[in-house]
């Protein structure tokens, strides 16, 4: 199938990544068979190496880019705000809100870090590390202020982490729970979490 | 490679199930190479087919075998328990150890669900609705007695499950903090979450 006319070189990186990342979250990175993403988007397979040269860096650059504009959506959502319980709700529903609609690239962000080389891996386990630390200074300033009781806040911004993700493993936008009710539960459920008793 | 003498056809069987458990977690069931495997094993391919004779029944029957081990390992360990609060305390002290000590298998476990045709997927789901369940149940009998503030039990179980899986992720058991200390703030959280005003 030749590129349809009119297709630019962005449009086609931009398919291409759609159609890996549907790929990834089906079938596993490894199991990822370039000949069959290059026909889900049109091209031949030699066409397809000029985008992708070396399969293992581009799902590096895949899972990089997905924390960059993960961190980068963050940035604009907290914009402006300071307390930390406003920040700790703003975080919570950010958090959700992201994953629920990105959840192919949240399970291969998650699950393919296994399939990176070591400085690989390193690049992206830095952004996760960035993103999970500014919860964690949220918790942290929180409990200096006292409105809060947190033993650990580094074990905590983990926990907190994980129940919020654990959305985008059942959450079905279409069901009768709709995403602003869902997002209260989780703010309810996490300020509990930390009460000051 | 020639099966070692004295090795009987079950210790066969538990051998191809570790390596198998080690080839997925790493490289994905669809990756995974049946020839590969029984090197790992020290068997030809066509020995190895008497006791794989098709992989994806061999995937089906591995997750259902974890979620079949993990309710009966659940039920020894609650033997006896019925007030809710205590119940909630061994619940996350068994789901931490347990996940901990077979973080392999809860990975693949979550991971491979996407790999079981619709009718082992069933299955296996089946067993998983049923831990969550036992959750679910311990949850509403508190709020029925007024110990725990909680708008929706199936929620907050789902909640609780993904935060306490999630040590799975990040928690060495040769790290600075002991499984009894990592147990006790789990609790903690979690506790507090519930906890009546």
């Amino acid at each position: 199938m030749a590129r349809p006319a009119g297709v630019s070189g962005a449009d086609t990186k931009q398919a291409i990544r759609a159609a890996a990342i549907q790929r990834i979250y089906r079938h596993g990175y490894e199991a990822m068979n370039l000949r069959g993403l290059a026909a889900d988007v049109g091209l031949r397979v030699g066409s397809l190496h000029n985008y992708i040269p070396q399969k293992q860096e581009f799902l590096a650059n895949l899972l990089d880019e997905i924390m960059t504009e993960l961190l980068a959506d963050f940035e604009t959502h907290m914009a402006g705000v300071s307390d930390p319980q406003e920040a700790l709700r703003q975080f919570v529903s950010f958090h959700v809100q992201w994953h629920t609609a990105r959840k192919e690239e949240v399970f291969i962000g998650n699950m393919e870090l296994r399939s990176l080389a070591p400085e690989q891996y390193a690049r992206v386990a830095a952004k996760r590390k960035q993103y999970e630390k500014h919860l964690t200074a949220i918790l942290s300033k929180g409990k200096k202020l006292g409105v809060w009781t947190i033993e650990n806040p580094g074990i905590t911004a983990k926990a907190i982490l994980a129940l919020l993700t654990g959305v985008s493993n059942w959450y079905r936008p279409d069901g009768s729970l709709s995403q602003p009710r869902l997002t209260k539960l989780y703010q309810l459920m996490v300020e509990r979490m930390l009460r000051n008793p």
